[in-house]
């Protein structure tokens, strides 16, 4: 062989797509007897049952259904065409701690390897954001990819995590370190599991509702301030409004916005969210996800109005709706400083700039409905801002 | 709210793609100071350098090429604004050992935590099929993939997997149990890095090549029979071109086979696999994968000879040129009967079906350069291959 730099054959450029389609459904009492929305779900693969099915149950929401476990098999019980049980249904522990250790997540690999599940098996995971995510990962590792069937029980899951195409877990000291894009294959959003929730995630979802509402849609931002009222007070057929919205909101995002993965660097959905992620840090994880974003959206629609990108009465017209609804809009640790004299909320630019790689990219309001994207923030300005929000 | 089971909105089907896009470059010698393909290759990213990048060499890459480290820094030091060095080039195990212990993925995220990568930053791993493997799933998931360049050191890892778009690790006693589809970000065929292999692994990676050739290239197999014993006598010219060719014949089935991440059953890449990794795992792993493949198309192309799906001649010249190359075409283990007097070959093929789910799907050669897929295995007809065999 000659020893040469050279390219010894062309290189072969590969190019191709891979689709994905998925239904998210909303429906009251997925489980009872009578409710087909699961078993269309199944048969939707177009193969001939019955389907090996293993079921993973937050612990905090089965605290809040007891009876859930026993529906559940009598549901699947009745159905003996579609549904083959792989294994007991899994209960697995609720909330931001089974994110934080990868002992969760292996348990929930073993468990689906003791159900020899196979790539055209389904697991069905009832539970919160963070126990989607989890047992999402595992599937989504396990033999490259089980079929996951997403029932979200909070607010913020159904509106939003839930319904798109993330997993994720925290791993060496950062949230989310470690995680895969993989679309589930069908999403049930079923509104009676919110009925359980205590106040704080039941308002602390509707943060993500305003979210979206405020960058992308005006109507809704007017519907949901003329029923901040309402769904503060838990008016659940306000509430399922909100959802189906918020969640539709975010699925066309993900289909119609050009980058379902996320390979670039803007992300939109991503609006209030860097002061949101520091200040839960900051806050050891006190201060709920909802309630951070929260905050997060007032900061930044403060910023955006000092910046002229939206007028005072639109900022005040947000703020009034975050307030009116129950979501906080300051709290004290937004003006904690570093030894340095540096904001601590600071910080959060630079990690919400390495966790999405590249550039930094902000997404701000443009009036109420529209957005724009910016690539740096006048820290002169977020001080302003958090001056402002602290004197309301 | 009403306790009804009825579906309270319109359920909402989200249909999308994403579209992948990576080259495959083939070269000598990558890192010669004058070798442009790896920056051409990051520079297609169309961002402005320098990126930060962070390699792993495999120990057994390492040990063969003792001057290969400093040569990758030279190379990186004399380009300041392609390259920033994320940190020191890590050496990671090289061989199966490296798939076996989840404490190797946990180190590799550790090491890309700690040189503080983000989504736009590049991980180069310089290795065989199974440091890819790992090295390529712990990339996957840190920040939900950072952009991953392989240079396969092996005829297997150059002409297959390390070309393809999965990776994976043994866990819960099974092979590959843990992984996910997830296209590189570049391929670079370094040939220079074959010439040190040892002579089975030379030998072994070219079983791929005639799997491929046997059901979708009848010219190419032609080639490969008029070359087995250049081939086998470690002629690099004609190694080039035998990996060539292989690597792709693989990624037009990938981009051209319409199912690159296997949702469907069909795996015509796994010709000959299933009694392979039957025979693989049996062996304790001392029969190497490339070894394994050979003895199960041998193994598969006399079982569709006695179902008629090809000639007497056409499974002679099979068998021949595998031979003349120096694959083997059985061994002692073929036989090996389990207690119940089944043969424990045949367990793989229920392994096989577990693991890609759904229907057995078989794909077998309709002469050469053809194929065909069967549901069902004739286990007295695979009795008579066996022994066909060990009266060769």
């Amino acid at each position: 062989m000659e020893k040469t730099a050279a390219q010894a054959y062309a290189a072969h450029i590969e190019s191709f797509a891979v689709s994905f389609r998925y239904p998210v459904d909303f429906t009251r009492d997925a489980f009872d007897p009578e409710n087909q929305i699961l078993v269309s779900a199944c048969n939707a693969c177009g193969e001939p049952g019955p389907f090996n099915i293993l079921f993973f149950l937050d612990s905090g929401v089965a605290d809040k259904h007891p009876t859930l476990p026993e529906r559940i098999n009598a549901y699947c019980a009745a159905r003996p065409d579609v549904f083959t049980r792989a294994g007991d249904i899994v209960i697995v522990p609720g909330g931001e701690q089974i994110k934080q250790d990868r002992k969760h997540l292996f348990s929930a690999i073993e468990k689906m390897a003791t159900a020899r599940l196979c790539r055209h098996s389904f697991v069905a995971v009832v539970g919160g954001g963070s126990v989607l995510d989890v047992v999402g990962l595992a599937a989504s590792l396990v033999h490259r990819g089980l079929r996951l069937i997403r029932l979200p029980s909070t607010v913020l899951a159904q509106s939003d995590a839930g319904v798109g195409v993330k997993n994720g877990m925290d791993d060496q000291g950062m949230k989310n370190f470690l995680g895969v894009f993989a679309p589930p294959f069908a999403v049930i959003n079923d509104f009676t599991l919110l009925s359980t929730l205590d106040d704080e995630n039941w308002v602390g979802g509707l943060s993500e509702a305003f979210k979206v509402a405020i960058i992308k849609d005006h109507d809704f931002f007017s519907w949901l301030s003329r029923n901040a009222e309402g769904l503060g007070r838990r008016d659940m057929i306000a509430m399922e409004e909100a959802v189906h919205r918020t969640a539709v909101l975010h699925l066309r995002h993900i289909a119609g916005g050009g980058d379902p993965f996320e390979f670039g660097t803007a992300r939109p959905l991503d609006f209030g969210h860097w002061s949101a992620h520091r200040l839960e840090t900051l806050s050891g994880y006190s201060i709920g996800h909802g309630q951070a974003v929260s905050m997060g959206i007032a900061l930044d629609t403060v910023y955006a109005q000092k910046k002229g990108l939206i007028r005072e009465s639109e900022r005040d017209q947000i703020l009034a709706a975050l307030s009116r609804t129950g979501l906080p809009v300051y709290c004290g640790l937004m003006a904690r400083r570093e030894p340095t004299g540096e904001l601590s909320l600071c910080r959060g630019l630079r990690d919400f700039q390495e966790h999405l790689g590249g550039e930094l990219c902000i997404t701000l309001p443009r009036g109420i409905g529209d957005k724009v994207e910016v690539h740096e923030m006048d820290l002169f300005a977020v001080e302003e801002a958090v001056a402002f929000l602290a004197g309301q």
